[in-house]
């Protein structure tokens, strides 16, 4: 219908010299997008710098030894793939420490009259507080939810509270699934607290098969004690569900948290000045830091490590960008957020215009898609490319983007978008010492990075 | 366009009407579709019956003990779950036999002068011929291509000739890449055979990180000698190519395989038969065999219990088939493919109608479409039903089937699908040691099940 008004508007050949126009432009992004493409496909180096950044760093946690090494890493390893500059970006980082080995340990009368014992697979939520020493020792009591935790607020008072709420695995999508069950692990131990429990047991939010406890941050309200808070890993969970039903339990925790004060962490920024558009800045990034109980490989190695392979394999083409493309290692996504907040920040002091952010942060699996958050024009516009990213295998979709850019989505109303990758394995290795560089694959990982590369050609290329 | 002719026609009340019917279905097969998706996703017993079938049975070659056992594992199973009947079609099933541990090891005069020995990852090639018990000794010989050995062939007699052609990267799915490669482990054997080669290795038909070496059929041209062929794994491969550059190389190749007289082996069909149409015969299927040198469960462990699981979680939910549904454990996929054969062949015999046939062999990870060969008109009708299983995330395609229901569709016209997993990792594990139950994930066996569950649920209420 448009084809139509247009064609009677502006006259049939004058029409179709700017559909031959069109279509050379198409055909010309079709090429290089190809050619991106088998440079990623062929020679990423992405997989083996994910090797050195879990193998060799490991865990990252903000204030941590690993933070100072993987920022020395990524510092250097941005600089040798070429970027024009490379810089450390100051900001004030969170110090959580562990403080010692997560312990709970559960006690029951045997059938023989014995006291039977039982050592949880667990680990302790981020900035949970430490037990003491001793630990905490008291009488379980099972809760389903909140609902139900409200239903049996009388009997709470001195005991452990295990709240066993269930991931939902009827979702497709399992970060709705996520969403869903997360609020027991972030509000769980202050909701226990408000009736008097001395502790809380989370049953991990995670769908997977395997007995991992999976941790992530809690947040304590300040009306009410501060309780330390473990993970419990799901075949515990069932098992302490199934017994609690026929049994007094005692349950023993023991954790050893506690929070520094806040230390100096960095965003690690590369910038390749644009050519033709200098003044208009693209980021593209995943963050650096990860939870100190594993690799962090799909959180958020693998985002890091797209985010180099980008430079390399555009640079390894002989591409030169029109605008200025900025690879950007976040600090401290998992616990704070203040990279993000920083990068923000310092992009509204210095008036600076960013058309557009990336993020890598959901694992470096099959990529399905991007989530944009744009205005409604622009989201038009991009869906526009489609065609050009159907070969790979990614969708452009409303509703989406990433925790280190959406500051400055918020603040400077920047486009945002995030990388979408097939999420059914994602929450098996979430914040749990399964998720290791053996847990990514290399194919995935490179495909990821080859759609991300291309949407970045087509914004370099074409604006917003 | 065809709205506004058809309202013309017809007029608008009755349109209306029509539409509202429509309407209803789509929102009753919603409903339904999502009742069998929750049932799968929260109660699937596929995964565990995967353990069983890799774990307690195991490598279950056409004529092993292994497939013997798998044939009752899975008569029981689907008698289990509920079939009306259940029986064995027995059809005869080639015999080869591995018959020892295949060796090939690299023999080479090191800086001191000292003669060098190195033992390579290698499985010997199916159906290949054993080498005798001293194997054979003789200079190596690379080559890239059949085209590099037609220009070398004057330097192949007495050889080991070595083919080193690589699985393309480039190709995003991946079976493409395969479809390129494999000639070399289809032909390759009698290709060097023809220029007096005395045995074959040949670069495993994968992309895969690690040295597995990979198994499957070779095909012997009778005009040449029978030789013995090996598969070596990829990071031996490029040890090979390395040294072969710099060094005359010596190799040893051992095999020990023979071929038996045909023995019997069996095709498991559960029946579940139609309220409404029982004549209609609806077909889903995977392959109950798998090579010898792995637990088979991607290929095609994988494709067996999700068909059975469609059984349960139908059932489950109450549901009763309009149309017959069968449900069927091919025999001897891998290297006769007599199942589909003998298949194909009863139903011909017994002038079934067979309206559509489904088949899951390529993996059992996170499903991403349908491929279909059917006439175009039933095609664009199925096009149709693409909203109802976009939530599970596939799409319909034209290209595609299996292996073992081609028979069916070659012979008797019937529209065949084939389950489309996303095939990123599929040739890691493809005929290798690697191909195991942890290298299946539940939640992507699982979603695969829900669509194959979907379609056939559309299939048996519209027809085709």
């Amino acid at each position: 219908m448009l084809k139509f008004t247009l064609m009677k508007k502006t006259g049939s050949l004058t029409l179709l010299l700017l559909f031959c126009i069109a279509g050379i432009a198409q055909q010309n992004d079709t090429l290089l997008i190809r050619k991106i493409a088998d440079e990623i496909l062929q020679n990423s180096a992405a997989y083996e710098n994910l090797r050195v950044l879990t193998k060799k760093i490991g865990p990252r946690l903000a204030g941590s030894e690993g933070m100072v090494k993987s920022e020395k890493w990524g510092y250097e390893l941005l600089q040798k793939t070429g970027a024009d500059t490379v810089w450390m970006q100051q900001c004030m980082v969170p110090h959580w420490v562990r403080g010692g080995k997560d312990e709970t340990t559960i006690t029951y009368t045997g059938p023989n009259g014995k006291t039977n014992k039982k050592a949880l697979q667990v680990v302790a939520l981020g900035n949970s507080l430490g037990s003491g020493p001793g630990g905490f020792n008291a009488e379980l009591i099972e809760v389903a939810s909140f609902e139900d935790l409200d239903a049996k607020k009388d009997q709470v008072k001195g005991k452990i509270v295990f709240f066993n709420y269930h991931f939902k695995k009827e979702f497709v999508h399992t970060f709705r699934g996520y969403g869903d069950a997360v609020k027991y692990r972030v509000q769980g131990a202050s909701a226990a607290a408000k009736y008097g429990a001395v502790a809380v047991i989370i049953r991990s939010i995670s769908h997977a098969e395997d007995n991992t406890a999976h941790t992530g941050s809690i947040q304590y309200d300040d009306k009410y004690p501060k309780i330390p808070a473990v993970a419990v890993g799901l075949q515990d969970a069932d098992w302490l569900s199934m017994l609690s039903k026929e049994k007094k339990l005692k349950a023993i925790v023991k954790t050893f948290g506690y929070t520094k004060p806040d230390t100096i962490g960095h965003n690690i920024i590369a910038e390749w000045r644009g050519t033709v558009f200098p003044d208009e800045i693209i980021t593209i990034g995943g963050h650096l830091d990860s939870w100190d109980n594993c690799e962090g490989a799909h959180d958020d190695g693998a985002g890091c490590v797209q985010t180099i392979e980008i430079l390399r394999a555009l640079k390894a083409t002989g591409y030169r960008p029109k605008r200025t493309i900025r690879f950007v290692l976040f600090a401290n996504e998992e616990n704070g957020l203040r990279g993000g907040l920083k990068y923000a920040e310092v992009a509204r002091q210095k008036n600076e215009k960013h058309i557009f952010a990336l993020e890598s942060d959901a694992g470096g699996f099959t990529p399905r898609g991007f989530g944009i958050a744009a205005p409604r024009e622009v989201l038009a516009r991009m869906k526009q490319w489609e065609p050009l990213l159907a070969p790979y295998g990614t969708l452009l979709y409303p509703g989406g983007g990433g925790a280190d850019i959406g500051p400055l989505h918020r603040d400077l109303g920047t486009p945002m978008a995030g990388l979408d990758p097939d999420s059914q394995r994602y929450f098996d290795y979430h914040h749990a010492a399964s998720d290791v560089f053996e847990a990514v694959n290399k194919r995935e990982l490179d495909l990821g990075t080859v759609n991300m590369a291309a949407l970045i050609y087509l914004v370099d290329q074409y604006g917003l």
